[in-house]
């Protein structure tokens, strides 16, 4: 027998033995939606399951970079591995990428004890947060101890992000109205931990206000709200703190049974949205000749997509 | 023989003897995306392709109700019959239709010439889309000549569904930052048409010059940027023209094709996906089973999804 190529379990054996250019390559093939993808995470899934893994999302502005930084800081003197996936929509002229840098620039990255990977917006929405939560997974079969998964704005890419993920940050700032906006994008209800950075003035305390407002308005248990002075390292441990505390809460707890279903039912609903696509694309001409018939006026678009349901999938 | 009934054909009847409740049912079913939803479209397609559909986008406080109330006043004047689907990012906290809501006030509602509908999000990112595309298609083929999808914010809903409307109009103000945030969303690219508004001061040529660098940057022909002061009903003449400008240019155009081809391409995926959606809910349990082997640690999330894949689809 000839020697058989398998680059697959190549790259497995890369990443099993730390090896971060395999790490790398691994997130490369999620972030592609390559068929090897599947077939990486698969092998690599029994190490999943030690990493904590934080979304952490809010406007522009909020502070973000500096809060993740100062939580970075922390994590670190505990002795704890941290990575950071900086989820960029991307767009051709922006080019991307443009979170992922500014927290390179914060000095972290000659620290090997953090590894930071910029994503970017491809193909369908939802796409990125199927492709955040593969990363996430393959952070913690590597062995990092908190995987932050930051992403900018209030957007709907956000709030599909922080559905998948087990633990969502949300960080706002009084005065800018930054709390009307999460509610607009229906990411208030999402997240799981709420911080009021820049919280120096009595603005803050409006905001928090809001906050346990809305909780009673729509009769559910108060989440925390911490509030941060992030440039100045003020409230970093006890946002920690609460993250951790929320951690164990979703792990263990029986209220929080219906949440954990959720999240993997969403996760599920991401991967075979996933595939669908991959099966359109390998129709023969992939849609066009069902595209090429609507713009002829031969089909209505109801009756092309159930041509190409039945020809696929039917 | 007894009588055959007929909900959908009673609806339909309803619908081109011009009654407007048949047409607010008609909606209701695409909003909800039930089975009777696909069968009124196809039956009322042979009368859609004469409305102008137009969509409006920009950040809360663009001014974009105002510019839309100035839009509606100056085709009213033309004699122009106008409908305006709100879209609002739905929210347990918001409960939605703020837009529709403050449209409504401006004293359009005793217009028999204008018809006032909001659409509020559910289910899936991209369904809002789906759902915005087929209402539109129903009030083109109620009869209206102009059919305004305004959208709050610019976030990824947004971004969806300027991809399946025909024409997308950008509104942007001077100072907000707007330009960048619209460009972090991925919003900028994607619209034919850019309006600053609020453009009294010296700011506007900033975020005008702006705009054509990046046309520029990325090799593209620039768009129509058109100046308005909403408010005072400056530029709202401009604005019509342009979009009646771009209307004819992609419709005729042979430079429009491939842009056409993606409206279309884009229309049947969001279709495809909601028609996903649907064949897992149908599954016994839905999903829930294999929800729960992924829980238990018995499957991974991609073992799981290639089985639900393959019993509903394979």
């Amino acid at each position: 027998m000839g020697v058989r190529q398998d680059p697959v379990g190549e790259l497995v054996r890369g990443f099993r033995s730390g090896d971060v250019l395999a790490l790398a390559r691994a997130i490369s093939s999620v972030e592609d939606d390559r068929e090897s993808a599947s077939a990486i995470l698969r092998a690599l899934y029994p190490q999943t399951g030690r990493a904590h893994i934080v979304g952490i999302t809010g406007p522009p502005g909020a502070g973000k970079s500096t809060l993740c930084d100062q939580l970075i800081g922390h994590w670190r003197k505990e002795g704890l591995r941290v990575a950071v996936l900086a989820i960029d929509p991307s767009s051709p002229f922006s080019g991307g990428a443009i979170l992922g840098d500014r927290i390179r620039m914060m000095d972290r990255s000659t620290d090997e004890g953090v590894y930071i990977r910029s994503m970017a917006t491809r193909g369908w929405t939802g796409g990125l947060a199927r492709a955040a939560a593969d990363a996430a997974d393959l952070l913690d079969a590597f062995g990092f101890d908190v995987v932050l998964i930051e992403t900018i704005g209030v957007g709907q890419d956000e709030v599909e992000v922080a559905r998948v993920a087990p633990v969502t940050v949300l960080v706002l700032t009084p005065g800018a109205g930054d709390d009307i906006q999460a509610i607009k994008a229906g990411i208030l209800e999402i997240a799981d931990i709420y911080v009021v950075n820049k919280a120096e003035g009595p603005d803050a305390d409006r905001v928090v206000r809001n906050l346990m407002g809305l909780f009673s308005l729509v009769d559910e248990p108060a989440r925390p709200v911490v509030r941060t002075v992030a440039i100045r390292g003020e409230g970093i441990a006890e946002l920690a703190v609460a993250v951790e505390e929320r951690r164990k809460a979703i792990e263990g707890d029986e209220a929080f049974a219906a949440w954990r279903r959720s999240k993997v039912e969403r996760r599920l609903q991401l991967l075979l949205r996933d595939r669908l696509q991959r099966e359109l694309e390998a129709l023969p001409g992939g849609m066009a000749p069902y595209v090429e018939k609507v713009l002829r006026g031969e089909m209505d678009p109801h009756a092309a997509a159930e041509a190409l349901w039945a020809e696929r999938l039917g």
